[in-house]
């Protein structure tokens, strides 16, 4: 696999992967010479590993009949441990806090140098947010984000500020010696805020979720408008991520397990 | 694909696939051996394949060195529309039914004879349920299933049937002839009950989604306490449901869709 991007020196898997990961969030739907394109493979080729894909349900056609992900690697997907175990454990205590709160209710894990969202709460009083379920958001804008950087070690860090800080708005946080100074105070306070860094009109306040291990796992967050005082909700936010927490690495979560092996 | 179970007549796809096919909700963890044996494969041949899911991200190893399902399949798998679109508009309804009953939510689809429960809100007063995100139940026996019957035409109903009705509880209808009656109850209503059928304990009531061709798509459910007036609920689930099928077949879905593109 890797980088070897001729036709010739590419394993069935390779190809059938690129097919798959030719699907974005922001390009869901794909004509056959598209998904040729983004996958780097020949018409042909693409053509019939699309079938083969279609034939299992990893695939379907749309109406129009562009290619889709289907719902049988939907449920696949649904298998990972990250999104089902997390998810199961979280959801109750996303409920509650959602419940006191009414606002936007997030948790989402690191992947590579950017937050992946497993899950959202929202209601229809809720501000909108950019978060999508299974999207990314960039580490050093967002408040989930700036969790994770905070308690993932140096490396992570150092990574991040090699890209460049990306303006996201006029008051994301764009100097690494700035966000460093942030990421201290998080990792004392382990409460992170985002105000209007990642959209302006939103604000964000996140908590750590962290495993038996003392590792983080997770972070869960509140989105709110920019109008409402954050700064208030860091103490129910904070509780809910410290019963997520204290259940994972609980006797409650072993029975739950058990539960899942049934 | 298709049938055919030999090593020298299965193409890469197929076996790669099959591979994936191996993890159930029941056995979301497995060894190299185990894996070799779910997908008829020879274990070189098994070996080598795990590591380009591997490497891609489809599959990851376990701490204890078994394989699961990796969260890059699970982001990918996550774009597939039937779980996409619906979720992102059901949500904010399903929240808000959640919110007048403190019962447990649940969004299914039909998967081939299954139910497949697609997303969950439950909070920490709510009955505990069999239901796993991404696993499937039985039509017949749940008020989901009763809806999916119901409203997808005969076919259904005589495969369904001709597989025998599975007793689940005491409760079960499991006579072809008494689950007619009751779907064509159901068609009337368009609400669809389990009293204790699927899980002693438990009763639901359900209603239909539609889309805007009239076809349905996906049912709503609240799960009670078998002691709770489920019939007193109707209403309320019957009420979220007509909301999701007229946000989804209305100019708000449009302009939803064209923000997802963004």
């Amino acid at each position: 696999m890797g980088g070897n991007t001729r036709e010739a020196g590419r394993s069935t898997a390779d190809r059938l992967l690129s097919l798959l990961g030719a699907f974005t969030s922001k390009r869901p739907l794909l004509t056959l010479s598209e998904l040729a394109e983004a996958s780097r493979l020949p018409i042909a080729t693409a053509h019939r590993l699309a079938r083969e894909l279609t034939d299992w349900g990893a695939l379907e056609r749309h109406a129009d009949g562009r290619f889709q992900i289907g719902l049988k690697l939907w449920y696949v997907g649904a298998l990972a441990p990250g999104h089902r175990d997390l998810r199961s454990v979280a959801m109750p205590f996303m409920e509650d806090l959602y419940e006191a709160t009414h606002e936007n209710v997030q948790l989402a894990v690191r992947d590579g140098k950017l937050a992946l969202y497993l899950d959202k709460i929202s209601g229809n009083q809720s501000v909108a947010t950019v978060t999508q379920v299974a999207g990314h958001l960039p580490l050093h804008a967002t408040g989930v984000g700036k969790i994770i950087l905070a308690f993932s070690g140096p490396e992570l860090f150092a990574a991040v500020a090699a890209d460049g800080l990306r303006r996201c708005t006029p008051h994301t946080i764009t100097l690494p010696g700035v966000l460093a100074d942030t990421l201290a105070q998080v990792r004392e306070s382990r409460i992170a805020f985002s105000l209007e860094e990642m959209t302006v009109g939103a604000s964000s306040v996140a908590a750590p979720i962290f495993g038996a291990d003392g590792k983080l796992l997770a972070s869960l967050a509140l989105v709110v408008r920019s109008s409402t005082n954050v700064r208030a909700l860091a103490a129910a936010v904070h509780t809910a991520a410290l019963g997520i927490s204290r259940q994972l690495s609980g006797p409650v979560s072993a029975g739950w397990k058990r539960n899942l092996d049934r």
